[in-house]
Formats: structure tokens, sequence, C-alpha cells
């Protein structure tokens, strides 16, 4: 956990809990057509859907952190700020990779 | 919407539904994390988990899709079967652009 | 290896053949860009062109494999058009997680 | 185009441009075997692999980039700083995307 720094997403915090609302809300929706048997291309489309809106979400979320916590740490300079650096690469990593 | 055929999934159906209601829990786990200003990697993570369980899920789905909605109507031939391929690799293409 | 078999490919050979050889230049492009230090950033924008003109080949490879290979398969039923469904199913599985 | 300042891979110049050659050599094997009818799930796999061979490329260099033009400008500050951030999100999420 990060101590009493500001993480760069909190000042938009209020828009990230409603995308996250809506994310949940289409999770819930796909679990519904499930059960009630829809066609499977109407399901895969609908994953495909939420897919990109998670994606969004992180790039946003790493747009905001690249701005704020890594430039903060950057500036201080030493092992803190490339230690951010290489975090955010490897987070970037899994990002591509998922 | 698909008439009275059954669709490959729903021989599979309570562990697609078991599948559904974790990612939404998942979803929902992010929600939280966001609601309790978590550091932004630690919400990156999760998201790239929660975005490879969709993938998992909709290779699943299209998996059966293929071997038994896609290859019923191949054996029927003509139109329908040649409109099925046709809409199984549009849902590939969403699913590797997404 | 496949047998007598005609690949489903074969009747567009000629465009995917063009393809390629552009693909090959694209990469030689890119390694020109590095040889002669062009900034990061425009590299990088060459290798997600790079990248979404294969996965292009690919969605089309995929297209004509499932109307042909597998179609044909299917129609003569039996494990070998078990078998090609399981094994278009991974190569998309590939092509997703790539 | 970048002035006189030195990019991040620059340092590691020989390592990118022998890897570029081997994927320029991939690509070609790609055409040789679609020139010589190759099965398409043997195309297919070595698609999936020169794709991920171009994604590790562009996270090292996305990783050089952050460590040395973004942290350089960051460190200097004002609007320089923040286009360099601009400018590497997008490329982040053009990788993403493709």
């Amino acid at each position: 956990m990060e101590g009493e720094h500001t993480h760069g997403y909190i000042s938009d915090k209020a828009r990230y809990l409603a995308r996250l609302k809506r994310i949940e809300g289409q999770a819930r929706g796909i679990h519904r057509m499930i059960d009630e048997d829809v066609y499977c291309i109407d399901i895969l489309t609908q994953i495909s859907a939420l897919t990109s809106a998670l994606e969004n979400v992180a790039l946003g979320l790493l747009d905001d952190h690249l701005a704020h916590c890594v430039a903060d740490a950057t500036r201080q300079g030493g092992e803190e700020g490339e230690a951010k650096l290489k975090e955010a690469s490897a987070a970037i990593a899994r990002l591509v990779k998922s």
C-alpha cells in the first residue's frame, strides 16, 4: 500500500467509481444472458464490449499514475524514482499481454 | 436470437454461471479498491486478472459455439452454414481486437 | 503437414504473399529507424501498425481455414472433424493471447 | 524527430537491431510457408510467435523511453514534461489496442 501520497486517479475518483459500477452491471448482464440461454455470439459481443471498457479504465488509471505517482518519484530521483518506473513498465506489460 | 437449437455452452452452463459470478465479484472488488484509494498499480493488477478471466470465458464459449452451432450448420450446408462461419469469424475478430 | 487437401487461403495466395512482402518491408523499416536513432515514439507507432497488419493476416487465414479445412472435416464428421475444431480453437486462443 | 537528446534504447541498440533482424527473418519465413502451401494452422502459429516477439520489442523500447526520455523531461518539468507523459500514454494505448 502507498503512504500519504494521493494517487493520480483520486481527482477523478467519482468518474472511475461510476465506470466500475457500469462494468459490474455489464458482468451481471452477461451472467443473465447465459442464464437465459441467449445465443453464443450475442454473449461474445458483450464480452468484447466489457473487455474494451476495462481496458479503457486501465489506460486512464495508467495515464494518471504516470502523470502523478511516477512523475513525482522521478522528480525526487534516486532509487524511488527508478523503482516507480520499473513498476509502471511491469504493469504496462501485464496490460499488453492480458 | 436462435430458435429451438440448444447452444454449445448449455451443457456447461452451471460452470459458466459460476465463472461470471466470480467476474462480477472481481469487478465489485476493483470498485472497492478505488473507493478505498488503493495504490494504482494494485488496481491495474486486478484489472489485468479480470481481463484474462473474461478472455478465458470468451474462448470457452467460442470453442463450444464452433463445436456445436457452427458444426451443426456446416453439416446442414448451404447459406446457413456459410452465415454461421462468417458470424463466428467476425466474433473472433472482435475478440482479438478488443 | 496436410495431405492433398488444398487449404482455404490458396485461392487468395497472391494477395497473402503481397501482404507478407509488405510486412517484411515494415520490419526492415523499423530496423532502419533504430539504426538511424529515430525517436522511440515514432518506432513504437510503426510497431503497433505492423502488429495490426499481422493480426489482420491471421484473421484472414483463420476465416479461410474455418470455411474450408474445418468445414470440410466437419462435414466428413467423426474424429477428424472434432480434431480440426479443437485445433482451430487452440489457434484462436494463441491469437487472442499473443 | 528528437534533437540532441540520446534515446533510452541507444545503449542497447545492437541488441534491438539483432532482434529486428530476427523479426524480419520470421516475416520472410511466413512468406515462404504461404508460398509453399503450408498448412494454415502452422502459419498461424508462426504469426502468433512473431506478434509476441514484436510486442516484447515494443515493451523494451517503452521501458527505455520511460526511464530516459520521459524521466529527463519530467525532471525538467513544465510543458515539455507533461507533453512527454501524454505522448507516452498515447503510445501505450496504441500498443494495448493493437
